[in-house]
């Protein structure tokens, strides 16, 4: 019944891109580097960083390119920008970013309706992008959302997930990661997907997102640990609620998520203070409480003297 | 790898007792009224309506008799009331109360704070309650609180968990509820704890109590159904937030574990828009959003037409 982990995790910090991007407050590329200089200090050795999608569309990733410009960056961290095209490709190079990822989806329709294009399209486009990459010695992270569900056509089939992330790492992503971007799945589920997808490509090569739409993101993570993954993506504070509601939920957060892990005896070398830090530093930016359960329950443990 | 859980899982849903005794706001008899016949319309079978405690000390539940009095019992639903000693027992028994609920603590310091006796002098107190109910043909259940740590002493040895349990048993509790009272526990940590109980009375007369204030709840809830738990106690939107701050969490929402339990293809009997109409009832009452997730989700699946 013992649980036989992986000995190490590494933690995907998600909250620059994923998160900041889905939140209606637009935070300026001052706070955004601070904010990924403190989850650097604070251990984090992978960070999505922004991206280089037009402002058009996400005018909370406009100035991306100044964002790196004036990062101070930490030897050994990874600082990751989504692109969606050779042409952010090249803006992202010319910033001088190092790893980029890529996104598409499981869902035929939410392709269509979040890219413009149908998901061979958009493999199409990100095969220039992986060839530029691979020539400039960079790596690529490919995406994969709507892992367990479609907002637009309700449940995904398994073998959908399977192969749009096969044909990733075919592409050349030396990780793929897998979103339940709407969070609608529960762990069994998550952990008979991930199990499915592993059969296809080494589950070394696999990562898994989790939304906590419904409340669900850490016990899914808990299925995939326990199934071998031993990649997590997360945001600090729990950031990317949606915009279009006053408190419903986003990303798993990153406090909650190093929390447990510490618990369970895995190492992350993530400093859960300084994840804490980083959440209430973003959280005051946005001018609300944090999002994390841990910091919350911080702000209680100071009051009654209670060391967690 | 797959999971072999319980096929059927019993919620016992302690919001009007153990929730709304750890909010700020007090509500009326009419409104607790309101929420239980609504949490026994959704299926709640085993629901902790009120306690018999001096409401000098739990100002809360004062009126536990006139609830009761007004109170439309379902037939095949368990309204269980907590009582510290005889005197409260008898006071039940003549409100019409058919079950009780005693509690004490693997922490001699908590016990001593929390209810001025030792560990020992409290299960003394509840012997006569035991045999009073036993007499009476009702059933009395046990709470263990701090069973993965406490706010006064920290760590709290598993073997301590291990007697104060099995001496409730043996003062005749149909079951007893191992309380992670200060939501410190991770998984593994919970699965070995519980294990290690069910090495001394059977896992069936066993039920797991998380709060959320580290985020962990429903992530503890799984390792705990895997290592063969079938009774989760839960409260209708996570009440019971601390009182000393806005935003902290208190026990595990009703609503997300329902979720988990029908995604895993648990049966529990509950119907979960039942218990998000009365979560977002009882919200009202206190004057704020929704305290599950998967409340706030709906909201925001309502505006874009998603069915979740």
């Amino acid at each position: 019944m013992s649980y036989q982990f992986a000995e190490r995790v590494r933690i995907v910090e998600v909250g620059p891109r994923d998160g900041l991007q889905n939140e209606a407050h637009t935070v300026s590329v001052k706070d955004r580097v601070a904010l990924i200089e403190r989850l650097a200090m604070a251990g984090l050795s992978s960070i999505e960083a922004g991206s280089f999608v037009s402002p058009r569309w996400v005018p909370q990733m406009a100035g991306t390119a100044e964002v790196f410009a004036r990062l101070q960056r930490r030897s050994g961290t990874s600082y990751t920008v989504l692109v969606p095209n050779r042409q952010g490709f090249e803006a992202a190079v010319a910033a001088g970013v190092r790893e980029v990822a890529v996104f598409t989806s499981a869902s035929e329709s939410f392709a269509q309706r979040n890219t413009n294009c149908s998901i061979t399209k958009s493999l199409a486009r990100f095969e220039p992008v992986c060839d530029a990459a691979s020539a400039a010695g960079m790596r690529v992270r490919g995406y994969v959302s709507c892992v367990l569900g479609c907002p637009y056509e309700g449940a995904v089939a398994v073998a959908a997930v399977v192969e749009v992330a096969t044909r990733l790492a075919a592409l050349g992503c030396y990780e793929v990661s897998l979103g339940d971007t709407i969070g609608i799945g529960t762990p069994g589920k998550a952990q008979a997907m991930l199990t499915a997808v592993a059969g296809s490509m080494p589950m070394e090569q696999l990562a898994v997102h989790f939304h906590d739409t419904c409340g669900q993101a850490l016990a899914n993570v808990l299925a995939c640990l326990e199934a071998g993954v031993s990649v997590v993506d997360s945001a600090v504070s729990g950031l990317g609620g949606c915009p279009y509601a006053v408190g419903a939920s986003g990303n798993l957060a990153t406090e909650d998520l190093v929390y447990m892990l510490n618990g369970l005896g895995i190492e992350s070398g993530v400093d859960i203070d300084g994840v804490v830090e980083a959440g209430t530093f973003i959280s005051g930016v946005l001018g609300r409480l944090p999002g994390s359960k841990l910091a919350l329950a911080r702000r209680v443990d100071a009051r009654i003297g209670l060391v967690r």
